[in-house]
């Protein structure tokens, strides 16, 4: 498959270091011959670790066990993570717990910690036995080839159907100490909130209590990758993980209101921002990629409502795969969404360019510059609803016929 | 473009005629060339009549002169009802209005009746100002023309994207008088619940009290014309209405409970089904037919709602386009609801196969059956929630290349 016409041009970012945490990849043959599908990651005892997940009522094996485990135990021994694609080993019954009971235990006695903090992830194909054996046999020896600098090797182990492995990075002075953080995200299909086969690990050397880092990476991933949909669906897997080793000896972070757990969350939502945004990127067949921004609704739960009414709708998203500024499927789109809106008080902007108001099209819009504006590979869609004072921003990309061609065949 | 390969093999049905109502068919160049692209229907005097309308809060202008007529006139005058196909007349502003307004007048003159009698309808592009002038043009002749074999030709007069006409009928006995029915519809894109730019109008020759007709119209719609989806997208137009002209002289139907009424609802919803499968079957690109089934729901409202997410989802229905018996997407579809579900009590079959119960796939299961299943241009899916006694059935299909195609470049 081809690189996404929207990856960066400049490659996978060179991530920094972060101090206490290291990376291996290995290949096991789960599905995928002649590359590298599982990876491990440690990060030294000490680290604290938050998670948010999949909110889908038939959330696979692993998602469960790492939910039990994050209420559970803050012992601060050593965090490993272990991650397969290929096989998602969702809705496989009591086997698929076999399979994650099997990966923790040699996980925990190779690399020296409690199994209670080790947390695993499986992509790929749903319902189909989990062959945890060929994972098992690779776990010693990827406890010992892990490195400081193995990320994008840890990226890349865990893509699916993703043409590019995604990164992001922020580094920030911290009262004289300089903090890192550094993640890795693979997409691509079935992205859409709460969230999507999405696979998310960030990790940094700042000191965070577990329970101020949980509240940060929750309340961040709202408007981010809770905030970003490519076809609507929500996959049974999706995690997204953050470790914090407390290696950079910066000031600890134990109140989500102090300056330095500011400092914190500006940079880690920039990171998580980035991530998200290249998931999108990567979104199956994506050519275009799409802020819609709404203002003006009720509430900010109206907006977002509204904004993922058309961000989801799959007439305005073949629409823009065709460089069709087809405004009247916005205006269709608003209609749907159940949210309060009044068809004479919209507006509508695509990038600059206003091309409705009032109920109808703009006097000064031109359907040429909106042509010519709809080429652009990054787009942005504006709405106002002209009620109240509720805004939200989603992002997501076109529907092309490669959407069709990867999920038409994925198993084949 | 070629015909839905879902298409009825026999054709536009042989409708009969209904007495008391008469068609007629014309070409007004609104934007399709070469073809007739506006219809008028006339109900005798003392007809009564029921509509249906979506709920989008962006609807055209033709449905809110609709709804308000609906709430209003039962003064026994004809029911003229016109639609031109081409122009949706939806967020087109006091513009909008006006067109409405232009064409209500004439119509009403031409045919002799009163304004609060004449129903339109508009379906195409939206946003763009209807050249009413065309229409207008068209209907003192459209007026001479009427005759009570032209339903046919009135069905293809209304179509857009849909790639044949759609007709359905119904003749029943009631106490020793036959009565009639018939009706034709348009689909084919933005087909999702309440409603679809979906235009239905259905005639009979019963004698049915107009709050009745209105009841028994409402009701038969929800398990019907609200229980199929071809993209998630809802029109800002759709209509469905019913004329009942009493010309049989059947017996009276002025309860919704009495046994001519039983029958009258037993025969309608036969032709209203019918419709509404025709709708999914020329769903844009559509090479499937699928019901998806929905037991053991906690309620039926539950039941509906997991049935809606499996028959939008776009990796289910990529899949069904690929043949590929991808079970897993459906349990994600499950998850994905938002509806109380179990991953460990769902039971899955397509068709008669048992595919998975108790959260895993069947022992009995082979790929190769289920594989040789989707081959079928009609399909089922049935999912057992295993927790209560809610039901439900929706109708929907497949999403294809095609899909695309037509709607990257519909404007063009």
């Amino acid at each position: 498959m081809s690189v996404s016409p929207l990856a960066p041009a400049s490659g996978f970012p060179d991530l920094p270091v972060i101090k206490g945490v290291r990376f291996a990849a290995a290949s096991a043959g789960v599905k995928y011959q002649d590359r590298d599908d599982v990876m491990l990651a440690v990060a030294d005892a000490g680290s604290t670790v938050a998670g948010v997940f999949t909110r889908s009522s038939t959330r696979s094996a692993p998602v469960l066990d790492c939910q039990e485990k994050l209420l559970g135990d803050l012992s601060g021994a050593p965090v490993a993570i272990l991650v397969n694609s290929g096989n998602s080993n969702a809705f496989t019954g009591g086997a698929g717990r076999a399979s994650v009971n099997a990966i923790v235990a040699e996980t925990a006695k190779a690399v020296g910690t409690l199994e209670s903090r080790v947390f695993t992830a499986s992509t790929g194909v749903i319902g189909e036995r989990l062959p945890h054996d060929r994972i098992v046999n690779q776990i010693a020896k990827l406890n010992e080839s892990l490195t400081e600098n193995a990320a994008e090797a840890a990226a890349k182990a865990i893509m699916t159907t993703d043409t590019f492995a995604k990164g992001s990075y922020a580094t920030f002075d911290q009262g004289g100490t300089t903090v890192n953080i550094a993640g890795f995200a693979k997409g691509s299909g079935m992205i859409a909130p709460d969230m999507a086969t999405m696979l998310v690990y960030i990790f940094t050397d700042a000191t965070v209590d577990a329970q101020v880092l949980q509240s940060i990476l929750s309340g961040i991933n709202e408007t981010t990758f809770n905030a970003i949909t490519v076809d609507s669906d929500t996959s049974t897997s999706d995690s997204l993980m953050l470790v914090a080793t407390g290696a950079a000896g910066a000031t600890p972070i134990t109140d989500t209101n102090s300056p330095a757990a500011i400092e914190f969350v500006e940079a880690l939502r920039t990171v998580m921002l980035e991530l998200a945004h290249l998931v999108v990127k990567d979104g199956e067949g994506a050519t275009k990629f799409v802020a819609v921004n709404v203002a003006g609704a009720d509430t900010d739960v109206s907006a977002k409502k509204i904004a993922l009414s058309i961000a989801n709708s799959p007439l305005v998203k073949t629409a823009i795969a065709g460089e069709d500024p087809n405004w009247g499927r916005v205006v269709m789109a608003v209609g749907k969404s159940g949210a309060p809106a009044d068809r004479d008080l919209l507006s509508i902007w695509f990038g600059d360019i206003l091309v409705a108001e009032n109920g109808w099209v703009a006097d000064s819009y031109s359907e040429t510059a909106g042509a010519d504006y709809m080429k652009s590979p990054e787009l942005a869609i504006t709405v106002d609803i002209g009620l109240g004072v509720g805004t939200a921003t989603v992002w997501t990309c076109d529907l092309t016929h490669q959407y069709i061609t990867i999920n038409a065949d994925y198993r084949s």
